[in-house]
Formats: C-alpha cells, sequence, structure tokens
C-alpha cells in the first residue's frame, strides 16, 4: 500500500481510536483523506469520519459523541466553529482568542477541552519552509474565521506588523482591536491593500476559487523578497500565487496549511506523532 | 489491495456514508473488519467504526447518531440489543419476534426501524452451502440472545421439530412458548440433549471457546447425515465442530454466520448489494 490509496488508516478493529470532522454540507471536506493518512504513517490505529450535523442538531450530536468511549476527539468546520466554544468544558488560549474552536477533545481527565489550530498549520507549515515570522510585516486581506486564527496565530509568533484589509470594515476593526488586545507590542494597521513595505503577503478570503475573481492584492506589486500565502485550496495554486511565484516569491497554497494544521490536530487528540 | 489488508474500506471522504457497531466492551468486535471489506468489493463509499458505549450512556449515543445526516445505520451487540428496542421509532417483524434488535437503520421517510439479523444470518450461510432448513428436525442447545434469534430463524424458513437444551430451565421454556406462539405448526421440545433423530445440530452456547469447556452435546452421537453448526468464533472450529467434522458431519462455523450476516446488514442498511 502506498501513499497514493486515497489516504486510508491502518485496518479498524474493536481497538482503533475514533475522531470525526463535524460540519454542513460535509462533501468538500479534505481532513479524513490527510487525517487517515497521518495515522497510518504514524502507525496508530484509528480512523477520522466525515460527519455531517446541522446547526440545530450540533449540540445533541456532541452530547452522543461525549456518551463514546474511544471517541477521542473532532475536529469542527464551517458552520460549527463559533458555537462549539459552548459545547466544551474548557477552551484553550488559543481558541479562546480567536473565538473560534475547530478541534475537540476528551481530555485526560474526561472534560472536553476545544481549541483552534487554523493559525497554527500556517505558521507551522511556514516553519517548515523556513519561513519564520519573527519581525514580518504581514498584509493580510480578509479578517473573517480563518483571518481571525492566522492573524492571531502570527502575531503570536512574532510577526512585527500586520496590516488588515476586510471588503467588511466593522470585522476589520474588530480584529484589529482584538490583536491589539492580545499582542500589545504588535503594530496594526487598518485599510491597507498595498503590497509596498510588507515581506509576507497572505490572502485569507476566498477570491481566487471562482472564474473571474478579482485578485485578493494586485500581483504586479510582488518582489522576489516576499512570501505569499493563500487560504484556498481550489486551484491548488490560486491565481495569486501564480502572479507571485511569476516574481520570484516563496509561496504557500491552502493545502500546505491543513496538512501542517493535521500533526498538530493528532498531537492535540493525544496521537503519539514522535515516532 | 488485496482481501489481505485487514478489511479495509474505500477510501473515507467527505461523501463516505457512515456505519457503526455500538457495544460495551467493543474491542472483540469483528464486524468492522468484516463489514468495511464487504463495502470495498461492493464498491460502495461507506465505512463501519467500532463505538464503545456503556449503557448508560445508550440512549444520548443514539440521540447523538440520529442528529448526524451521513450516517445511515449501526449494528448493536452485548449489552444493548434489549435496550434498542426502545429507541428506534419502529422494531421490524422479526426483530419483534426475537426480542432484541441489532441492527438499525434511518429509514426512507427519516423514522428509525429496527430488526434482529443473527439467525437470518445463520440460516444464509447454510443456505449457501445448499443446507435447507425445511423439513429439518433441530437440536438446539442454548435459549439466550443469540439461540433465540437463531430458533425463530430456523423455524421461519421451515424446521419441522426444534428440540431446546438451555442449563437455565426458565430460559428455555420461555423460547419454546415464543416458539409456539409465533410458529404453530412447529414441533417444540424441551430437555433434549440426545442427538438421535436430529439431522441438524446447532451450539448457541459458549462452550467450546475455553479449554476443558464440556461439550455442548455429545460428539460420539453425531452420524454422517447431519449438519453441525456452532455460533463460537474462538477457536475457528470448535471441538464440537471437530467431533462433528470426524464423523463426516457437514459443519458450520460461527464465522460463516457473521460474514453472511453482514450481506444481510448492508442490504438493510441501503448499500446496494447485487452489482
Amino acid at each position: 500500500m502506498t501513499e497514493d490509496d486515497g489516504g486510508l488508516p491502518l485496518p479498524i478493529n474493536g481497538d482503533s481510536r475514533i475522531f470525526a470532522i463535524l460540519g454542513d454540507p460535509i462533501r468538500q471536506v479534505q481532513s479524513p483523506t490527510e487525517f487517515n493518512r497521518l495515522l497510518r504513517r504514524l502507525g496508530f490505529a484509528g480512523v477520522l469520519v466525515p460527519l455531517q450535523v446541522r446547526p440545530d442538531d450540533l449540540a445533541g450530536a456532541v452530547d452522543g459523541i461525549r456518551r463514546m468511549a474511544n471517541f477521542d476527539g473532532f475536529i469542527i468546520t464551517v458552520p460549527h466553529k463559533i458555537a462549539m466554544l459552548e459545547l466544551v468544558d474548557e477552551v484553550l488560549a488559543n481558541g479562546a482568542r480567536v473565538g473560534a474552536v475547530n478541534a475537540a477533545r476528551r481530555g485526560p481527565d474526561g472534560r472536553w477541552q476545544g481549541d483552534n489550530f487554523d493559525g497554527a498549520g500556517c505558521v507551522r507549515a511556514l516553519a517548515e519552509r523556513d519561513v519564520d515570522l519573527a519581525g514580518r510585516q504581514v498584509l493580510q486581506i480578509g479578517a473573517g474565521g480563518v483571518g481571525r486564527a492566522i492573524a492571531m496565530a502570527f502575531a503570536a509568533a512574532g510577526a512585527e506588523r500586520i496590516s488588515l484589509y476586510d471588503i467588511d470594515e466593522g470585522r476589520e476593526a474588530s480584529l484589529a482591536a482584538n490583536l491589539a488586545q492580545h499582542f500589545p507590542e504588535l503594530a496594526v494597521e487598518t485599510r491597507g491593500r498595498a503590497l509596498d513595505g510588507h515581506d509576507l503577503v497572505v490572502n485569507c478570503t476566498s477570491l481566487g476559487m471562482k472564474d473571474g475573481d478579482p485578485y485578493p492584492v494586485d500581483p504586479a506589486g510582488f518582489t522576489s523578497d516576499m512570501v505569499a500565502v493563500d487560504v484556498i485550496q481550489t486551484p491548488e495554486i490560486s491565481p495569486m500565487l501564480v502572479g507571485a511565484e511569476a516574481k520570484g516569491c516563496i509561496i504557500q497554497p491552502g493545502r500546505a496549511m491543513t496538512v501542517a494544521q493535521m500533526a498538530l490536530v493528532a498531537e492535540f487528540f493525544g496521537v503519539p506523532t514522535a515516532r
């Protein structure tokens, strides 16, 4: 069996530990493939399954999962990340800062803990390419859910300045205020769209998924010393990244963030990730 | 990928339908291996996972499952088969006769239905070897949960006479009465242990799993025209079956019943089983 088997886990039997991803819709999720492939590579007997849960059913579904003794944790995706804050016994520090939970686990004492790894996955993927956030001048487009997580993670990893832009000014201002509150030494700017003076550009919007979408930033402004990061997964290399790559930038597509996040989430779930 | 891969399903993704087996303990279950192998062979995108649910948690866990829109059905094993009668919206005819539910599904109208396939699996496995129950003189040892299911299925499949024996006389009498009630034309005898005059012998006790267990019936009494059936899965060929085989009987071990049952349960769950 190779890495090209579609990401199957080890054989499933009565000893397998159970994990899931909860979302609605669920068809689009990549985590079953990525996480099961990781579990197999780690030699860990467990499996992650997709579970479609509608918003009205979330509390009941989570209560059911808590009653399944070999169910150790789950990933939470759209539209449940904020609602999950109320459905765990404890929200860990980063989840509280971001204001959203994207992974929950049964803690050692049986209480359920929630945290957020969306941003940490992005930072980790960059670190794996020797891109350090320390001292960075970041231009970030998009201040929605993923944007909040990434800004908080970039700030925690030592970014010097984050310039924010969101089409929704209120959302942008709110994230700017939260960043200033949690990271007093961070320089935060708003209404910024010019690449000038930045060395890392991250798109946290869905722009680029659809044909004819405008670019989140003008790719003509990229210079070869910049790093360009996109959160979108489809197409694999977004139009913005194509433009950045043509200018000689280091680029990081959305999938790298997902893959890196899986390792962090596995660790959070109690899967031994070091061999 | 071969049949020797440990029974993995097709790759798991957002389109996969979800199934489970609920029990406590859960480590011993064989269904994940058998059912996932079957799903793969049928080319059906789905996966069955083991879920350990303690008796006090059963109602809550089942309620949670009902709120997972891509969760289509589950198998129920010890100790939940009787409690499940109350946790589905409708118990189908065979489940009601047996007085236990070992599979539940989301019906086409969204209501959950429960039924019992323990006995039907045994009958189907025999049919696959051209052993017909019609007109059979059956000696059955054991009138517990599996025994009830098998006796009802054998009666429904046309057995002429069932002689029952259970170490617990009350349990034996109760099953005998239920058989007589549902199958008035069936001859039912109690306190029978002699093989004489029977052409199919089925062990529905756990005798033979442990070293030093007595035989459920004296294997010296087997003759080559008899069929010998055992429900135990470990050892694969029970001591009783070893004895029967030595006398030239057709034998059927417990695993054959499990495998045959999986196909029936898959059909019940809405998996297209004909190619």
